[in-house]
């Protein structure tokens, strides 16, 4: 997907909502335990509701990975579904991966030719090498870690080098890698102060915001502090929408909560039209 | 696997060698594409003639998600191989891992869980919550990467944090979060001048030292530069071994070139005993 086309998503649906699919085993509705694959029907059901709400969809792959060969299984079961049925929607790997220039190369295939996601979240620690096999693939993204939006972001990421922060330093030498068609950063939720600063240093590019909901974060500060001219946020809640109810109105619950996530972006939104 | 255990296999061995299992199609004999699971036979004629050699196992798990489903099949098959013929050896997922704690702890029950290994490769960019799950298991370890062997590790891994650099940074902080009989670090030995100070740093901890062989760093170099009173280092050697030969004798090269790459350690090792 190109970022002319996930834009235009962005302001037909009036949305900048990132589905997170942290899809396990113990935490979806019994009911669904007596289908063959109770993760692919959660995820089935969970995308069906909120489609119209929803420009991004994000699987943790951690999730599906902890299940053994039926987890990987599901997860193909879901991107399939998704770039079948509802191809306007972009798909996120959240994978979190980065090896040597080889290795990462063949992560880039699992995740862009295997399973055929439009993006996969890349960790930044090894540098240059281990980010560049996902850029060479055509409309296809790398969102790289920024500042993140847990605790333990403080232990190396607000450590300053010459005048910036690690992160800063992160989201300033990558930005020599790849241009905002290509690259993205995740910028956490939980640090509203230092969204303004980040959508200072990467004006054009798409931030990826975890954090909200379970976390902590608020929809509200993060568009004040980091929308742009075209949105340039996808904002991802998880356990709160897809875990919203345990009974059989889990889909509906997802969508209504959903729906009261996405209305203060609408606010913003409706600014650029 | 206690590091007892561990020195004790390196002392009867006198090898610190580790096989990395960078199984791919494209890469193995064309003759074992025949069977059908070419991969596992692969790593099964490889792990039989190296296991006297080598210390530890390393499967690039990368290379096995790279092929889908079946390649996940390949990986269990072979680390259940390995942990039923060869529970002396120590096994590492080279995975990379890393997230937020929720997710960290997915992972880690993918790997110690599910597929049983020793120990797992963590990136250190997300700080403590992203690794303290993996430190729950007893008698499994967690490898975090200090130093890595590519050339991207310059890009942020030297910069330059008050006294230190990032690297060290990371070698220092998290040995607040375990200590040398759960962690170990990630040092490339393509920077053979680094290994000294960072045996200083962390005298008492294994290094899982990739980047010999067709990466260009010397056996000889390392355990000048970071051997201690246990030896203390885990030497991978990846390429250069298990593809020796595309021929039908391919088990036989690997185990002379393993035989080779192991003779420089057994200087060192033979002063312990």
């Amino acid at each position: 997907m190109t970022k002319q086309e996930l834009t235009a998503e962005i302001l037909k649906k009036k949305s900048m909502l990132c589905v997170g699919l942290d899809s396990a085993l113990d935490l979806i509705p019994k009911h669904l335990l007596k289908f063959s694959d109770p993760i692919f029907e959660f995820n089935k059901q969970i995308i069906d509701a909120t489609h119209q709400l929803a420009i991004a969809y994000k699987p943790n792959i951690a999730f599906y990975e902890a299940m053994g060969i039926s987890g990987w299984q599901s997860l193909e079961k879901t991107i399939n579904y998704l770039n079948q049925n509802y191809p306007e929607c972009f798909t996120i790997a959240d994978a979190k991966r980065g090896d040597i220039g080889n290795t990462s190369a063949m992560y880039a295939k699992t995740f862009f030719e295997w399973l055929n996601f439009d993006s996969v979240t890349v960790a930044p620690y090894m540098g240059s090498d281990s980010v560049i096999p996902f850029l060479q693939y055509k409309n296809k993204w790398v969102i790289l870690l920024g500042l993140t939006s847990n605790k333990g972001s403080s232990d190396f990421q607000f450590e300053k080098i010459g005048n910036e922060m690690l992160y800063e330093k992160v989201v300033n030498t990558s930005q020599q890698w790849a241009n905002a068609n290509q690259l993205m950063f995740v910028t956490g939720a939980t640090h509203p102060e230092q969204l303004a600063g980040l959508r200072k240093l990467a004006p054009d590019y798409f931030f990826l915001v975890p954090g909200i909901g379970a976390q902590g974060g608020s929809v509200e500060a993060v568009c004040e502090n980091a929308f742009n001219s075209e949105g340039g946020l996808l904002i991802n809640s998880a356990r709160q929408i897809i875990y919203a109810s345990p009974n059989e109105d889990f889909a509906e619950a997802a969508y209504n909560i959903a729906q009261q996530t996405v209305a203060p972006m609408q606010k913003f939104l409706t600014r650029l039209v």
